[in-house]
């Protein structure tokens, strides 16, 4: 197969992967510059993905198509990134800007419905493609600085009327709570994400890695911290709980930087709390899985759909 | 069209109707003998629908199928309604069971799932049957004793991998709050149904019909009444906004006995809680409207795909 590229365009960092077969053959990582406004960051992206082909012996032209996942609303119809906050992006038409700059066909997408398909295409999910017959449901939640979901049905994501359908950070599971970046009370992302974490402990936002919170633990860690980290297990499995009473899927795959962290030490609490709040039905049939791919589940996913969307032309 | 019969079985009531082109023609409304088991339930079946032909010069043969409303999880595959709990019913093979009573094409549905269908094919969700080229998600809440959802994706039912996706009325919405019938804390249910009004008000289960609640707020109702009644509205409101948050939907239907005697009151309170709760561009995009049938949006329901049925049989 013909490969492909992929970005992971984030608020912080962007990632260009050279992808083939799945896997990623090569990769470039760097701050995102979003101080240089929307065609700033295109030049940017388009910049990383001809350096993740050098030394592949690769040339533009030697590439299918270019998936590009972003933290934000896409319209599909019209390669428009609806608005995505953290790149300062609204209406912003990247697929034109892109392909122009590229000279490759562009396939834009949001990073978590990316991450779904990625893992639905190589990782944790895989084994639910092969269910013959059946639309079988399936959800993603992603927890890092934020928490982002998704959903699938029968292969397809299922992405809404107006396309922000799995916007599962944002389900009310508290009363009251810490102030979520959305402006509302009581989200899950208030409560149990990295940002959650370093407000809870009254450090400033971008300042505690996951991987710092996975260390502090392993060293005991504060007894606030720990209470932060207890916390968020347990909205999480309010979640996973409210996902399966509404959704009722086949699987859950929790990824995302905070999972990728500290999902094996939090799955039990998580199951524990999800168990308290769910259908015994919906959860003994809905398998909740932790991420096999990681980081590179978006852009893995952004490849796939880059790749599908071929055959749509 | 050939004339059909359909069944509304709830705990409490049975209501059978013969129904043409999307409307009930005769009816025939008695108290479910749950005390007979569920074979006596299938006999007290077989005699209402009998009952609902006299009169109109029908016989059985006259008619195409009979589609079966019930309060509970339903296994179309083999005919059975796996759980039942207000008939008693478990594990029961009630398609073959009345297939063998009536002599007809007998096909069952959960009761919500065939409130929504019967307002998406004759009701308040008929306008958003026509939107060609693109998968409608739709949504119901039925709010009566308990509280019962329903997805649709499209035209068909989400009925999830176990059959009990859209079991909105157990999602978990607040942190504490009343025990709920399924055992848990903090589910809609809970906090926002007939039987959760009679609760805070300390009244036996089944005592407050909610035509009785809408006559008591006529008359001012005392503070109680008030607080419990503007509790429902916010927490059905935080429903309404999860399902836009998760699901995304074109529109949702409020349905069933308290909302057809509270819904016009309760709406503008509802949709303030919603827009509070909810992410604005989701709810912007959705139509919150009150069921336009009914008590007849089960059966008409019921109807409906049992007719649809017929094709694939």
């Amino acid at each position: 197969m013909t490969p492909l590229l992929a970005v992971d365009l984030g608020g912080t960092k962007l990632v260009a992967c050279l992808v083939s077969e799945g896997k990623v053959l090569s990769r470039v990582k760097v701050k995102t510059r979003v101080e240089d406004g929307p065609s700033g960051i295109a030049v940017q992206i388009a910049a990383c993905c001809r350096e993740a082909l050098s030394g592949s012996g690769l040339a533009l032209d030697g590439i299918a198509a270019v998936g590009v996942a972003v933290p934000g609303l896409v319209e599909h119809a019209t390669g428009t990134v609806v608005q995505a906050p953290n790149l300062g992006w609204e209406s912003f038409k990247a697929q034109a800007k892109l392909e122009s700059l590229l000279g490759r066909p562009v396939v834009l997408e949001n990073d978590v419905n990316a991450g779904l398909v990625g893992e639905w295409a190589y990782g944790s999910l895989k084994p639910f493609q092969g269910l013959q017959g059946r639309q079988v449901p399936l959800a993603a939640l992603f927890v890092g600085t934020g928490v982002g979901g998704a959903l699938m049905l029968g292969g397809s994501l299922v992405t809404g009327w107006s396309g922000v359908a799995g916007e599962l950070g944002h389900m009310k599971v508290s009363e009251d709570g810490p102030k979520c970046g959305c402006g509302r009370r009581g989200c899950l992302e208030a409560l149990a994400s990295r940002s959650a974490i370093e407000k809870a402990l009254g450090k400033k936002r971008g300042k505690l890695t996951s991987g710092r919170i996975a260390q502090l633990l392993d060293r005991k860690g504060s007894r606030k911290l720990k209470k932060a980290v207890s916390r968020a297990a347990h909205y999480l499995g309010v979640g996973v709980a409210n996902i399966v009473t509404i959704f009722n899927p086949r699987a859950v795959v929790l990824g995302g930087g905070f999972m990728e962290a500290l999902g094996e030490r939090l799955l039990p609490d998580i199951m524990g709390s999800a168990r308290e709040h769910s259908f015994a039905k919906g959860l003994r049939d809905c398998k909740v899985l932790l991420s096999a791919l990681g980081d590179d589940a978006v852009p893995l996913g952004a490849a796939h759909l880059a790749a599908a969307s071929l055959g749509n032309r």
